[in-house]
């Protein structure tokens, strides 16, 4: 298969190390930067090009990986014709490519991608195409570098973003908040994190709502009232919301 | 090592199944409810007791496991002098086991232990004795089940459960509110769990501080608009705190 990546930044890298280690063979990687290219394509033996005139044109599928504001222009850039184009965002529709195709599609890999990734992570993979061939294409291909793969239309993967923004983003924050409070009275940050890796373990066999410890559920108000007093105004909003919000559901 | 169990509750079982697998024997474990005893112990061949007055007195530690406003009276009802005597709990003090003796201590477990744990999971534990070869006895003991020991005082371990709460307890209920957003609208909650893991994964080298992403620290109107569109006003205002607090530590 015949794969161009256009972008250059941290899910274009990532996506393209994935290929790579299924043994896809890159066509070509087109983005601005043309340092980031040189650095990152050159140890790879990726073609490469900064110059959209010089776009393969030849490709099976085209996967823009850019910013989400930036989509629908790169793509009406692309110097091709009735060929597959996918962009890789969570919250950005499908329908942004069609201004330039009707073969359009999404190839979202659901995974906190930052800077800071320097081995490929087990991916989720949602994906879309709006012509039959192409999503079995895509399936293939996601499949290839994902053993979870789902079809999910825009309203899905808007869904399944925002409950990883819940599950991931704010659940990082509330490890971030942990993490400065462990700091400040010198203690291990590390000795949590054993228990963090069984409650993620757990979530491959039993629902969360069951697996709910602590003193909100088991209505401790002495632990409450203590662990209210160890903490700042803003804190305390938020540990009182989720406690409620505990005492509610269960 | 002579190691009574005090307790048949979920860390008294999971703790007994440590030191076992860790290849020490248990001489005894002491618990009210003779059934919960029958069942667990006789598999094991643990011998057992469910009569203060029966308690093997030679043993070199004696670890009360039950819940937290029965540690005190527990303690004081065994028939025991000059022993090293411990609890299991985050949030009471070293303090109540010293109306019975000096030799007072504590071996917690940092781990969410819930009835549906069934394996024996990676524990970290804080330990704490009031005298010096107690707590030399307690860490070759912790050692012996854990990679993960630290020494905490009675206000450190306070911190640390506090740290716990947040991080394991909270985030616990992050993924059930999106396990329930999931299930609601058809998609799979599954599909989260790679990113999960990842997550936790790579706490153990970098900070949470380093690796946040998502619509808030982008700044991302357009999709913070769009989420808060799609979630009751509970969740809404746990959306909000999240946004703005990462806003503000960002």
């Amino acid at each position: 298969m015949k794969i161009v990546i256009i972008g250059s930044g941290n899910v274009a890298q990532v996506l393209t190390k994935a290929f790579l280690q299924a043994g896809h063979s890159i066509t070509q990687m087109m983005a601005r930067n043309l340092d980031v290219l040189v650095n990152f394509c050159e140890p790879l033996a990726i073609p490469y090009t900064n110059d959209f005139s010089q776009v393969d044109t030849s490709a099976d599928v085209y996967i823009i990986a850019v910013s989400d504001g930036a989509i629908e222009n790169v793509s009406t850039q692309l110097p091709i014709q009735d060929k597959l184009i996918v962009h890789t965002a969570g919250s950005v529709s499908e329908k942004v490519l069609q201004s330039k195709t009707n073969r359009s599609g999404v190839f979202y890999p659901l995974q906190s991608i930052s800077k800071q990734v320097v081995e490929v992570p087990e991916l989720s993979m949602l994906i879309h195409a709006a012509e039959e061939n192409d999503l079995q294409l895509l399936l293939d291909l996601a499949k290839s570098i994902s053993e979870k793969v789902s079809i999910a239309n825009d309203e899905q993967r808007l869904q399944y973003h925002l409950a990883a923004v819940i599950t991931n983003n704010f659940s990082n924050h509330l490890y971030a908040i942990a993490y400065e409070y462990c700091e400040k009275n010198k203690i291990d940050f590390g000795a949590l994190i054993p228990m963090l890796k069984e409650q993620v373990n757990r979530l491959e066999n039993q629902s969360p709502l069951l697996t709910q410890t602590g003193p909100a559920i088991r209505r401790d108000a002495a632990t409450i009232q203590k662990h209210m007093s160890m903490l700042n105004d803003e804190e305390q909003k938020m540990y009182e919301w989720f406690t409620l919000s505990i005492q509610k559901k269960h």
